[in-house]
């Protein structure tokens, strides 16, 4: 592998510049029959049937869907899992399960994060730095969830039939992935901002966006301050997944430092579903922005309706255990900045 | 932050040489009363009096240590937490609530890991990938876990008295952190190999050993034959934590690919107890490696007693869910290559 050139990296506060974008030149996303149906469901590469995928548990269906969008991504840049360097990768069961079950076979080195629904842009930042420090030529990063795995673990089985509050959100049933390379063509990561943990008190576990929303806002702020940059110099800021009530904190939150990104500002938790599917506040889940950005928004990135994303992963770090010992549940939210 | 100097730090299929190796400046670790008693005793930092340190659940207790040692590890440098770039870090509980919960005051940008025993070794590689490449002045690693806490969760509730198997392994309560930083003085990270996923099918959460033991044997020869080293070349490799029954079948495992390690390795498993104290096949935890290292290991390294050792952060990746599915235990192992 050859040398690198470098130069500063370490931008402002909390960011990074890459001096050698990395390219995003594969991605796949695989989802659930009710994903397929919504507004995205042509921009998916495979929709299943139902929410079992042959297997007898939807574990087993996470981890069968994770093997499947690794081993695409792969086969679609024609590569072989050889070729890749490392998978960064989690998910939101407990232990990172579906991770560890989906890519067990691929004999790929294997960096584990956990970073709820920030994930994928924890693993595209992550990949991004090995890729453009010359640790690596090829990075997989990807993140899944499912909605029936993750209710029965985080609220209720699904058996029990407990309605679902106004506030709740709906976790997506999905994989994507996304290859990054110091070679090739696409997309390019440009920049990243990582973020802290930030814990307004928020303690209901159906009220997600509300717990992620100063979290996002905070990631938002650091990165347009770190690069000096004004929302205007991107034609989309998309978080994922704030759902309807964080993002409209969020935006309120930012409106008071006086950043106002109302008029480029979406959630990939909005954008998977039509409100006619009866998500309440919209989607969440690891696989929420996981299978949007590896779907929809790497598309319009290559089509030219937009040139350059800020993807904003937020991640509620909710635990049934600590929620019932009364503590609140606290964020983070990572930003990636993308450009074609 | 001045341009750093680069050369080819990819090494053969899974491993990273450092060519500004990061410098470990500082350490701290706490552990519990009976880390405390062990042979390793004088050399923590702080021996908690019980295993509640003044919270009502374990799982406070620990997210509290973890803020102990971050906090602790700062200000032995010198330093405040506005002068550290990240955080690094993760435990045994799900969602990584002690991870989160410890760190949520300190304000430091933060990744999200988890490797369950392997956590110290993977943040360890990724705080030095950091360094070394410019992305970072000064980065944390950091890694915990708690007895109590993490057998209720993965096996039963420590009230229930249920027998311990000969197999078993007894969780460290402890965390132990280092501080990783471009300019300084103290111990250097100069290698790394990252581990992949290894199952051999077995399925047994009392015998976590036997699981880690085929990853361990892996990523060791890997790291060997990335570096074109002999054992010979370190003067300790050591593993956290393998426990007795599975150091003994990675020697084997080894000595079937004709490397011979045993004259020189070890366990953190084995170091932290003394047998009399009733741990059976020795200890675990994500807390094991990191404290033993965070404290006994780096002084040892800055006595000269070594020159260089090979950590090697074993990860059984179990869950109590997929166990009761029927599926076996996968598991990974870091090495990370340190010398004085």
């Amino acid at each position: 592998m050859q040398a690198v050139q470098t130069a500063a990296k370490k931008v402002g506060k909390q960011s990074i510049a890459f001096q050698n974008p990395p390219k995003i030149v594969s991605t796949f996303s695989i989802v659930g029959p009710k994903e397929g149906q919504g507004p995205l469901g042509k921009d998916f590469d495979t929709v299943l049937d139902d929410s079992y995928y042959g297997e007898k548990t939807w574990e087993k269906t996470e981890a069968k869907m994770v093997g499947e969008a690794v081993n695409n991504v792969i086969q679609r840049a024609n590569l072989k899992p050889e070729n890749i360097d490392y998978v960064l990768a989690g998910d939101l069961l407990d232990q990172i399960i579906s991770t560890n079950f989906g890519i067990r076979d691929t004999d790929i080195p294997f960096f584990g994060l956990y970073g709820a629904c920030s994930t994928m842009a924890e693993a595209l930042t992550m990949g991004a730095i090995l890729v453009d420090g010359g640790y690596a030529s090829r990075v997989i990063a990807t993140a899944s969830s499912h909605f029936d795995s993750a209710e029965r673990q985080y609220r209720y089985p699904v058996e029990l039939g407990v309605q679902r509050k106004p506030t709740s959100q709906w976790t997506v049933t999905g994989s994507g992935a996304a290859l990054l390379a110091a070679e090739g063509q696409g997309p390019r990561i440009v920049g990243a901002t990582v973020g802290k943990i930030v814990d307004m008190g928020v303690k209901d576990p159906n009220n997600m966006g509300t717990a992620m929303a100063p979290a996002a806002a905070d990631t938002i702020a650091a990165h347009l301050q770190d690069f000096g940059k004004s929302p205007r110099d991107y034609d989309l800021i998309v978080s994922g997944d704030l759902g309807e009530i964080g993002l409209s904190i969020t935006k309120e939150l930012l409106q008071k430092q006086k950043i106002e990104i109302s008029d480029r500002f979406y959630d990939t938790g909005l954008m998977i579903f039509d409100r006619a599917q009866g998500v309440q506040a919209g989607a969440s889940g690891a696989g929420c922005s996981a299978v949007v950005f590896s779907s929809h928004l790497v598309k319009e990135l290559q089509a030219g309706k937009y040139k350059r994303i800020l993807l904003v992963g937020t991640g509620a770090l909710l635990s049934p255990v600590t929620y019932q010992q009364g503590e609140s549940i606290p964020s983070i939210a990572h930003a990636v900045s993308v450009e074609m």
